[in-house]
């Protein structure tokens, strides 16, 4: 039996019913990007139809001459109806996806429950369906919704449901695991007789997490015969999440044996799945299996003395495989290499024994031990490097700032922010409210700035992320503080900490601009006539 | 074969090896006495002698009368000494512990390259260690450690380590997969040929989460002969976790009829859950299995209408088994009889056909609609509750607060609150100082109240925590804000909600100190005088 598995990823759809998961139609084109560079056969990009963000995704996501196919989701034509009328297939075709993956009714008590319909019925409604998106040259996956509770109850009927997909056309038939209670040795044993009831139609699976075993019981699947996954990254998806890819595509391949995507694809795993979480606006668990900031970080003692002589001692795979790498949580061994394949990624070269490059190196690794997360904010770490290579040529003299924020019983709070700096020989002082504080630090900062700098015109803040560190020391713990900004053709992330938000917040805030700026001088002056210059900032 | 499950705990112990959680020995006896309630049969409490917070755990555990049996854990003495000689042997039975895990080396390759000598001397290692255990009246579990990757790569060595270890005495044979990297389907061969082979002894096993599979691990274990099972609460472990009992109990239980506890003690699981990850201070992930907030709560559309005529539609258990509920997220279905039940709690009669009732809980719920959190806030509902049953004296009348965050080039920020309210006839105008704003809010209004509520000289804000809401809207999204608050008898938490992180912050901390002195009234003044009472805690 084949070997190759095919890659269904559906974060996009069923990804997007996860609680506090909302994509815009942009986020929407920036993650198929990332997924046909990791390199997944069939990309489900949404409900034509259903909203304004997924017409425009399937509209515009033609224009990327993707790899992986496009799929567009659809239930099958309304009971008592007719195929070619029915306005939910009609909004599939009009897609423009090259497949489509139509949902079924396998299991007679939802027939009866939510369709409120006959087990005939139901079937002709399959069929009909699947005849039509056929005729219109649409490739066709299968979903049968709650397979395995309708062959637990009615074997018989839920194998003559996908009996009648198959004989309508349908190219994969999907089992899935609506409601995610079913375990992984149910799963085995339902497949495999299909497997041989069907003579070796190609089956996919489609599992959710409900119990913590939508990855296993994916693997019970292929182990019994199925060869299409469906899942999403970092399992984003409806209650407890589906299938997690993350997890699922290094098993597969480096364990078992199978062939999902190239080993270069899979070693894009971690940068993918983070890429996913900073667009999905979703915190990444530290300790996610595989792609997780954690998932090879050793805590000190006997663990790190035997990984330190050989990683296998601790580690189940060699985490470069997937594009992770181990971390040593009480030493300070790693680091360099991290920072300088970074500067590479920037065309920066750095000479590791130069004693300016040592430095900065020394500084990252202090900054990060205080508190401050690189990952997240490529920009800052970008300024860092760029600076140690005397490329950075600063903007202003910070003098000071203010922030006030004043509530009266009865009125609304007001936020009001005062910033002095000066540019050239000119000193500026100027005063801006918000609609909080971190909004009028922002609009009093580009009141000083935009005469000179036009282009910040141009740029806004696109998101704004605080956390606490150290939560457990209520008074003197630190906050960190990512900004996202972006302009017309480019987004930026930047970091600061401080124990106070509003100085943690006026951090990040200085290198967003800052890095908008990059290559433009300070007019009129040299920096270096001045020690205060940017000293807030004093990374 | 009995269907009975022996459950051990290692939360305090594995668990504490997760990145990011830290615990007091405060917080362990907490987290000990709430799993004795959840019927777990062994609790790890951790490594005497490794630190001065197990030692004191495992003196103070012992006065709290628990059912469960508590359990040091240690490794086998060095290599080349004695047993009887051996510190960390001997700090285990100091400990006072009625059962020790002895932890050992089974993979031949570990003994080698981490323990560094012959194999004969890690059999006697582990026969001397135990034997001298056993004298000593312990109850004995040996952790077989990579018991997995050992069995694949020695199956002979491995088995000895354990014959060895069952033929010193040890009570449970336990088979670690410590590297987390084995899968489900080769723990059901090794487990079941193990069980086999040692004639049915006591095995255990101990997984993790590196493949995602740690739980599916578990039950492949158990299904093949195991029947004690080691975990953490949440998963909570090194590196990707250790398998998560909220995840494994229930399946266990509901789904393959074993039995592991009560089914009275089963729906005290999310509870549970939630308790340790407060204590613990990690945020729970909404779409955790089971006990996650998420976990049965449905978007609108069909699937609502379906779980509406019947909730076996759409749930793979009922939620109320693992005291868990069912969530409408569109609809304002739920709420109210969660109320009425919290109500009860606090000896509260609310009768919900009382007008002045359903204002409150109409009020709650537009609260928790606008990103309140009550879940995490139980003294903010409960002056919500209290307030509405006419119970709450106002304590003073707010005026106006002020908050100013000052930074000037080359000095350290500075933060200053002024506070102005009145107190009976008196006008109270205070300013102080913070390392922070929050700190300096909090400061100037204890200063304004300290000299009529003295008692406010006993409590402390003890956590503080805040998060983004709507993340993707920079400018204009809402933040949440939690302060937790102890005196020294008692330990409570309160909410905020604003898109002004100050007064989210602020309304935190008024509700703190109004909880603190519940029941004590504002001198010579009726608070129905003043519509301006309290008016920025605007609930």
């Amino acid at each position: 039996m084949s070997k190759s598995i095919s890659i269904f990823d559906t974060t996009l759809r069923d990804g997007t019913q996860g609680e506090g998961i909302s994509l815009s139609a942009d986020d929407k084109l920036k993650i198929a990007k990332k997924l046909d560079e990791l390199g997944v056969h069939y990309i489900e990009g949404g409900i034509p139809g259903s909203n304004g963000k997924d017409i425009e995704f399937f509209k515009r996501v033609q224009t990327l001459g993707l790899h992986a196919k496009i799929t567009a989701f659809g239930s099958t034509r309304r009971k008592g109806s007719i195929a070619h009328q029915d306005d939910n297939l009609k909004r599939m075709i009009e897609s423009g996806a090259q497949a489509a993956t139509l949902v079924g009714k396998s299991w007679d008590f939802h027939v009866h429950t939510a369709l409120q319909t006959t087990l005939e019925e139901n079937l002709a409604m399959i069929a009909d369906s699947i005849s039509y998106l056929k005729q219109q040259g649409m490739e066709l996956i299968f979903d049968a919704e709650h397979f395995f509770d309708g062959y637990k109850n009615n074997p018989e009927y839920a194998v003559s449901v996908l009996r009648t997909a198959r004989e309508a056309g349908a190219d994969w038939l999907t089992m899935c695991d609506t409601n995610g209670g079913t375990l992984p040795h149910e799963i085995y044993e339902i497949v495999s007789r299909l497997d041989l009831e069907l003579g070796g139609a190609p089956l996919g699976i489609h599992t959710h997490n409900d119990c913590e075993l939508a990855v296993a019981n994916t693997l019970s699947a292929v182990q019994a015969g199925a060869r299409q996954i469906q899942g999403t990254i970092n399992g984003y998806g409806e209650r407890c999440g589906n299938a997690n890819l993350c997890s699922i595509l290094p098993t597969l391949q480096l364990k078992m044996d199978y062939t999902c995507i190239t080993d270069n694809q899979l070693s894009q795993l971690t940068n993918t799945a983070r890429y996913v979480s900073e667009i999905a606006n979703v915190h990444m668990p530290v300790n996610q299996p595989y792609v997780g900031n954690a998932a090879f970080a050793h805590k000190g003692g006997i663990h790190v003395s035997a990984i330190l002589r050989d990683s296998r001692t601790y580690e189940h795979i060699e985490p470069e495989k997937i594009g992770n790498k181990q971390r040593i949580l009480v030493s300070e061994l790693a680091g360099q290499s991290n920072i300088l394949s970074k500067a590479k990624e920037m065309d920066l070269i750095l000479d590791p024994e130069n004693e300016n490059t040592k430095q900065i190196i020394g500084k990252i690794k202090n900054l990060e031990h205080q508190g401050y997360q690189f990952e997240g904010a490529d920009a800052s770490l970008e300024l860092l490097l760029r600076e140690a290579n005397g490329e950075i040529k600063e903007l202003f003299v910070f003098e000071s700032f203010k922030m006030l924020v004043e509530k009266n019983a009865g009125s609304a709070v007001v936020s009001e922010a005062f910033v002095k700096l000066r540019i050239g020989g000119e000193s500026i002082y100027t005063a801006a409210e918000g609609n909080g504080p971190v909004n009028a630090l922002d609009n009093a900062l580009r009141k000083a700035l935009v005469e000179h700098y036009p282009n910040l015109r141009e740029m806004h803040l696109s998101d704004y992320k605080v956390r606490v560190l150290d939560e457990a020391d209520a008074t003197a713990s630190k906050v960190r503080v990512l900004i996202e900004s972006q302009n017309l053709s480019n987004t930026w992330s930047t970091v600061g900490v401080s124990a106070n938000v509003i100085e943690a917040s006026w951090e990040a805030l200085v290198d967003s601009i800052r890095y908008a700026l990059i290559g433009q001088a300070l007019p009129d002056q040299n920096v270096s006539h001045s020690p205060s210059v940017h000293g807030i900032v004093n990374h």
